[in-house]
């Protein structure tokens, strides 16, 4: 299955980030130091959207910051998803 | 009896989903798990909404994701709809 | 005395459907299980409404569904009415 | 002392009818049941209204049912009247 | 010292009637009863305002209701005034 | 350092009015008799602004009234100031 | 890694002052006594947002005065900034 999301929509995947200790231990990301971390795994066509031309910033695969509060969340196939509009989307984190 | 809904309206049929365990026997979906998905039932003509054109981008027998909390339940011949406006509807469900 | 109404203004008629049984008795409606189904009983000429060009949709005999919370209700001649703007029309119930 | 109303504002004079019983008696009308019906004793010129174009539908004379809520309530010459805007008239009553 | 107001502002001095009885005493008149009549003192240009074009329809001299709650009371020179956008005034008083 | 406005912002210094009693003594204006009253410091260029475009109308120098609960406080080498957007402006004091 | 911001968005980094004692020391800003000053680290590239075109008018290294309560705290590398829209600066300290 697969979400296809309309307009301005885009379907994100909240990180769960690794984190290495100093001894070398990998402790699983707390999601409380990270709340707004996702990775965009669909994003809509954009265009005509609430009257106003929308074009679309983002892509698969980017790593973004989202607003605190925005989007619904979504479980497919026991998988977790957040679709937000894409101007919930506040930055692009480039490595 | 059949909704012909107006403008940007989407009539929706909330999907039951149903469950098969691992020992093959079927369990009746249960609404807290799916609340969000339903099949498109009718779908309005879209054109000039609120001043602003809307084109429809979902059709009849599209699975789809909708808002919580958008929509109004009507019930018709003992059935239940949901209708929403299309831009409720975040993302099609393609299997 | 009738009611004109202005602009996107629809008066609608709440139906109160009668049911029949399976023995044949004859049974009034009951008003919370249609709260929302009324018909058209007038329409106003559409146009230019709040800066935004509406056309109308539904007319006079039309059976519809209308949002719930929406319209005012008149009593004129010891009629009750509900009086609603077009957009709070969301479906037409063809038979 | 005379109001003339800017825009589309309407002063309204609200109707308080007469009803006649079947033996003859004319009671004062109660205010309960015709909250909402008044006459139109000054209409604004229209034009452009918070940046769009309104045109006057309503006139001197016409027998008006208005919003709920809808409007000021204004004393002049111990003579009491309602200042709405246009939009704020569900529709004309005609006999 | 001499307020002038910007855009659609309208600078308001509120009426005071006074009261004649039948005796002929002069009374002062009672805020309360007459809470919304002003007059104006200054009024602002117009043009565009907020992205709209305003046309000023009220002038220097004019008595006016105006809309209950609007607008800004300001104290200049021990004297008060009340400042509303043109938006805010309901009607011309003409005598 | 200095406050450079952006679009149509305009820094506020709020006036602080000496007043002198009959007897000659002079006593420091107290802030609650005229808490509107400001002089422009500093003025935005105007233009678009959210998609309209601002003309200025005041300037530096100019003396001010502005709407009650508007603005933000802001404080440099311990002096303050209030940056409001130019619609928050009332009126100019001529003197 | 870096933060790219979308439309109008700006990320700020928050300006921790230090003050020189009379004697010589150096303490470490408060910051209860400046709020909402910052330091421009990235801005978008600004254009079609929300239907409006939006000139960027700050660049990185600008010191700049926002509103309070705008903004998103956004945490990485541990490093914290606090990303808003363009409108949410109030304007530029030039020293």
């Amino acid at each position: 299955m697969k979400l296809v999301p309309l307009g301005d929509r885009v379907v994100l995947k909240q990180l769960v980030a690794e984190e290495t200790t100093k001894s070398g231990i990998v402790l699983p990301g707390q999601s409380k130091e990270k709340p707004q971390q996702a990775e965009v795994v669909a994003a809509g066509p954009g265009g005509m959207v609430d009257g106003k031309e929308v074009k679309m910033e983002v892509k698969v695969g980017d790593n973004v910051i989202y607003s605190k509060y925005a989007g619904t969340e979504v479980k497919l196939d026991e998988e977790e998803f957040i679709i937000v509009k894409q101007s919930d989307i506040l930055a692009i984190i480039n490595n």
